[in-house]
């Protein structure tokens, strides 16, 4: 049997990430999507030397030759035009987020004033150069680049887009995506099973992972019907960018997806992967020369639902990223919390419970059933990924963990 | 001046926290939901003794007998009723997801087996109890809890909502919040703002922020003029449970919204907090005695964007999940990355930039030029809780961390 290692499968499908172009939104329904421009700054920031503290405005100069008491010539408002100092040896009163007033360059906080009719005596000895003074241009000079594209925006980005008036912003199009279920023994959530049938699952737990990509995927369900698999599949490859299948992979009587697929010109760039849960997991793409959008993306993963589950996020999600041209490198990790033993040579996705200890990311197994126990996964919140070359793994050892919380 | 600890503060907003109410929404809408009521098994998991590898069903006593070579009685497919073995020396071809046929008790994987002229031969010397039956309720038996209320919903239990039938759950019902900016200074997104105008922003980050939280809440623009402040406030107070403001809690002259909020019959928590940024931070609620709804919360953070944002992280997040009933106690944390120096005795959120180093997560700190700084939001992706009561903070040592990404 000739398996694929996990990290020859990682390369194989980040080789076949795709570009899916850009598209304008209105800036507040772009949380989570990814940035496809740098935003710039429209002007400096702050656009103005803006007062930082609730207090008056003076002249320094006037400080330092010993004046403490302060005529006060008026108020400087936030919003309001910027008022001047009309006489050095006063001070207007100034708030917080307004213009500094001209001919002054220090605002001393009203916690170290007392006013009394219509006079301010400062209670101070000494001042800093620009006190309380937000210099314009300190944080961006204008055409600065805030923020730079392949970012992924959070309430952060939101804050800046609405600051410098982005209403539309250039983000990275979604893959249109379908996902399918197999398998004569499934049927919907509204039914009552019969004894030998269970209902689908796994299509909704994918439609949720895909959710917190921003992608809305759509479902199918389709018997094991070798004709029909085929004239479905031939028409979703025209209508999709990538298919993802849960089930009928393996080497059952009515495991018809890889042939089908296969039938259907779709080229196989792996079938079987060295992990658990998971193993029969095939790949691959089908290249269409004569149009513009050139690959279909084919995953098609095993129907138990927690291999379906972690292959998703194992091997959807970073060819996503990738597509998006997003950078993944520092990865995740944690610290298994006690001494696991995994027997078969393959690449274990060890489900675990997640704490913080003194800042360390300790990771401790959860007793699972087999990989079709789904139940496990509500008491779990991530994988530990455990190597294919070793068996034991110690208490206080790192592994890199994929979290799905 | 009377400043009101970090904790201090908290501990006054968990205690002023409130339940909503439950109300049912269909499984696939809620995701990023609190969870409600105990899901439960429908019936065993697995239903029933499930094949889970693709092979021959045999009885084992005939293979304990020295059998190894078994006629093909006929197939067992997932999604068909159960068959019968009807001469215990033959045997079953199974599938995974199928019922173990009658009169069988393991399943001998295809990888094992020669299949010739309707005749299986197994090439293995040792069989399992039950090897690759997964036995009925071995994962959960009918009427066991598989949730429990008070989850935070995410795709691992969508795939048990329809697992066990559960077209609609019941969730917490979610708090009804507007957020409201003032200040005269603050024009739209789509405005060209004057000289001395900037562009309204921290509606947008707060409205982004609590859509984490899946509370879609409402904005509103008030300027700095008390008649016009205690009318809006006034029908706002009738109409939402929650009320963020931003702005106008300082010692300005234009800052009215304490003053307003008293007048109105909001009883003040606490003001001023000694943290930054942030200090200005109001906090109150008003209680209707003759009304179903009893409380209304207030919170009115400082204007400047990153107090806005760190006070809604620090403050509204733990009301919110106080509110929902969960539990918040294994906070994370994070290590410094590099000796740090602040004077004030204030407790400092500062800006860190996260990365994993063998399973520890290390915090940066990212040079701030003061707390108006939104920009510099996107180039850091949390912040590290400073307390009050030290100035020198050393490579290495642990604190909370609060992550908005």
């Amino acid at each position: 049997m000739d398996l694929t290692t996990v990290n020859k499968a990682l390369e194989i499908i980040i080789n076949s990430s795709e570009d899916f172009g850009i598209e304008e939104v209105n800036f507040l329904n772009s949380v989570g999507r990814i940035l496809k421009e740098d935003i710039v700054a429209d002007r400096d920031f702050p656009p103005f030397d803006r007062v930082s503290m609730d207090g008056i405005a003076i002249c320094s100069e006037s400080f330092e030759k010993g004046q403490r008491k302060f005529k006060i010539e008026g108020i400087q408002a936030a919003g309001s035009p910027q008022l001047t100092l009309l006489n050095s040896e006063n001070c207007i009163e100034a708030m917080t987020g307004a213009m500094l007033p001209k001919n002054t360059d220090i605002i001393i906080q009203y916690e170290l004033l007392t006013i009394e009719n219509g006079f301010a005596t400062v209670h101070l000895e000494e001042i800093k150069e620009f006190q309380n003074v937000h210099l314009k241009g300190l944080d961006r000079k204008k055409e600065d680049i805030i923020i730079n594209k392949d970012t992924i925006i959070t309430a952060a980005e939101i804050g800046v887009f609405a600051t410098v008036g982005k209403l539309k912003v250039k983000v990275a199009k979604q893959p249109k995506v379908l996902i399918v279920s197999t398998g004569n023994e499934l049927v919907g959530v509204n039914e009552n099973p019969e004894d030998y049938q269970i209902r689908r699952s796994n299509v909704y737990t994918v439609v949720s992972l895909l959710e917190k990509l921003q992608i809305k995927a759509e479902t199918e369900h389709i018997l094991d019907n070798k004709e029909v698999l085929k004239i479905k599949i031939n028409s979703f490859l025209n209508d999709y960018d990538v298919l993802l299948f849960s089930g009928a992979v393996s080497k059952g009587k009515f495991d018809f997806i890889p042939e089908v697929l296969e039938d259907l010109g779709v080229e196989k760039l792996f079938h079987q992967v060295k992990q658990r849960p998971g193993k029969p997991f095939w790949f691959g793409k089908k290249v269409y020369t004569e149009r513009s959008r050139s690959e279909k993306i084919i995953f098609a993963f095993p129907g138990n639902p927690v291999a379906t589950f972690v292959n998703c996020l194992n091997y959807f999600y970073p060819w996503y990223y990738k597509s998006m041209n997003l950078d993944f490198t520092n990865r995740p990790q944690a610290i298994l919390g006690e001494d696991y033993f995994f027997k078969p040579d393959l690449t274990y996705f060890l489900q675990v419970k997640l704490s913080y200890n003194e800042g360390k990311l300790i990771a401790n197994p959860i007793a699972g059933k087999g990989s079709a126990d789904l139940a496990n996964l509500v008491d779990s919140d991530a994988f530990l990924v455990l190597p294919d070359d070793r068996n034991e793994f110690k208490k206080g050892e790192v592994f890199p963990i994929i979290t799905y919380r």
